[in-house]
């Protein structure tokens, strides 16, 4: 692989965070020195990388000079606020928050190569799609020789880890309320979670999509070149803490050859085929896993040029650490 | 109102049974003897109706000579070994249960009359939809006049009470012992729902469609009278006790008039349409009413041919119980 590069970890204290330092390590990716990056209030933790402990330190006084690629997974603000900053430095960067519009920081799938992608360069940065995008993104890819896609229905049941930590520890606190039948005071979301499924992440526009929504039918549309596909999707959160389930249905031009379907997704990079009759579940398969898992794949009960599926995947893993992992591991190939 | 009748209520003892007494309370319906049964293990336990305790007796000994409509909410195998004889009695039946073949027993929506029915002889058998068709063809029922649907597209999330009592009860266990950091031995179900999702109610055949999945479609078409319409069904188990969210997109045939959308669900029968912007749950709106609640209005992000909705409603009520009484309201006015 290239020679070894200092990296800068904006969000080291997250979630997606500390998968990232989990995956550089386990990935042998060539880092030099790892600086760990969060807000003032975490600066003096520290987290083990490569058998040593480093220290999180502030963003606000780092200087990116010294530092080849930094990875954002801060939150869309932070992008927003210290991007420009990073790329004057000139730091190339690998954004995970979604900040960037996708123009200006195109959205990459290392599955796919960088063959879709415009050149980029130096300091370059790029999206890290999110984790309904890189997984549906990544199957369809994949029954690309097989299906043309017309439209997309996605309903993306999204575990509470989406929000982050806090989303986490909102699940369990109101789940322990409720069982020990204490009146409930949501916190950072808006009502009810526990035992209860809300039917949007964060608020929507005048016509009614989630921001979350928008995004990744515009990410599906880019990472598989299709800039007019149709693409339905609804994102919903559900009381699940790690994993994402979708329930995906894909309209194709011509009747679709299930058993032609099932050996493309058998075995295919990234993806995991349950058994026919079988199905994964976002707990018990897929969170912790590098893949995503794919299962109940059939044709619409009444039309033949529909597929259905069902998808589970580790947004944390998959759906964002790895994933930028692998997009460092292909980009700095050819970027850097 | 028609003169009071006999009636037996299969599955008394059941989530479904309980609300169907309480229901026919509440709705003051016409019952001269209510009759209450359930297997052999229930017999001598008693519910309140009409402020007297009511004795539950086993179904087996029963004689249905004495009624004039039976309420099937014990499970479809109870509705195929007694169906018979009570229809052999002279006695009229709802299933509950998605027992019967819609050709031999129409499923009924109150909301729409009696106009779109096969003329029933006596005694007649009538089965009640199942709680997602009833609430999509509420909705799409409403919306006529505005939308002929080419395709449906439905993900239904539904609450572990699908599974009756049991299901509540392995829900509640599976949370109880996660969160006490035991073992998880799951109960009922094969795999752990509490904090997951479970991408299929039951088996599934071979075509990969959950026999659930295909009746609610065929539900649905048979209530719209739209035999050819294309329904794609993925019914998942989340881990909320009690209310289903629906994901319900629709294909249009011409660009969708949200505002007359809106119009047309605000005030509609059976129908509570929340403010844009906002959106039901299910426990914190639907459960407990009798309305199907409907937010998120809004057309395909990239399509204007679709409409999309998120609708939530309460499976053991409005899905089951309170429409059974719905049904027996509307057909013994014309046919006992
Ligand atoms: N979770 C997912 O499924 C997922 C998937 C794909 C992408 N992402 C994206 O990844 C990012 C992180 O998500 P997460 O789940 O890891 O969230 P998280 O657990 O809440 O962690 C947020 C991280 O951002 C840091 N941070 C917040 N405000 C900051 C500031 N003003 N300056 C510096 N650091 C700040 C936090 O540091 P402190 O500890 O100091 O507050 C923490 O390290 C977000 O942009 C999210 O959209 C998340
Ligand atoms: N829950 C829903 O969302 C829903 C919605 C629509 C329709 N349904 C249908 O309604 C029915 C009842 O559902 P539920 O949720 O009330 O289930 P439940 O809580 O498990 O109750 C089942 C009922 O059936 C009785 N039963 C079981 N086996 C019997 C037998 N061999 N003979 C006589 N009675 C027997 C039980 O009596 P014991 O107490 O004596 O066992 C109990 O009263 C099912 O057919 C279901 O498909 C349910």
């Amino acid at each position: 692989m290239s020679q070894s590069i200092n990296i800068a970890l904006i969000g080291a204290t997250g979630n997606v965070g500390e998968a990232l330092v989990e995956l550089l390590e386990e990935r042998d990716f060539p880092v030099k020195d790892l600086h760990l990056l969060a807000s003032s209030e975490s600066a003096g933790q520290s987290l083990s990388f490569r058998g040593r402990q480093v220290r999180v330190r502030s963003l606000e006084a780092f200087d990116f000079t010294q530092v080849q690629l930094a990875f954002f997974a801060a939150g869309a603000e932070v992008t927003r606020a210290y991007h420009e900053t990073v790329l004057a430095a000139g730091c190339s960067l690998i954004d995970l928050s979604s900040a960037l519009p996708l123009e200006q920081a195109p959205c990459v799938l290392p599955e796919l190569g960088i063959e879709g992608l415009p050149a980029l360069a130096k300091p370059w940065k790029v999206s890290a799609p999110t984790p309904s995008a890189v997984a549906c993104a990544l199957v369809l890819a994949t029954l690309k020789p097989l299906l043309q896609p017309q439209q997309l229905q996605l309903t993306a049941m999204l575990s509470m880890s989406t929000l982050g930590r806090s989303g986490v520890q909102e699940l369990a606190r109101q789940t322990a309320e409720l069982l020990n039948a204490r009146p409930l005071e949501p916190k950072g979301v808006d009502r009810q979670v526990a035992f209860n499924v809300l039917a949007q992440v964060g608020a929507v526009d005048e016509q009614g999509h989630a921001e979350l929504e928008r995004r990744l039918a515009a990410e599906i549309r880019q990472l598989l070149g299709l800039p007019a596909l149709s693409v339905a999707a609804t994102c919903a959160l559900v009381p699940v803490f790690f994993g994402d389930s979708l329930a995906l249905s894909v309209q194709g031009d011509a009747d679709i050859d299930i058993t032609a379907v099932q050996q493309l997704l058998d075995g295919a990079q990234g993806i995991e085929l349950v058994e026919a009759g079988d199905y994964p579940t976002a707990v018990g398969d897929a969170v912790g896993q590098d893949q995503v898992y794919v299962g109940r794949v059939r044709a619409g009960i009444s039309d033949p040029r529909q597929l259905n599926l069902w998808i589970a995947s580790d947004n944390v893993r998959k759906g964002a650490a790895l994933n930028a992992v692998q997009i460092a591991e292909l980009l700095i190939k050819h970027y850097l």
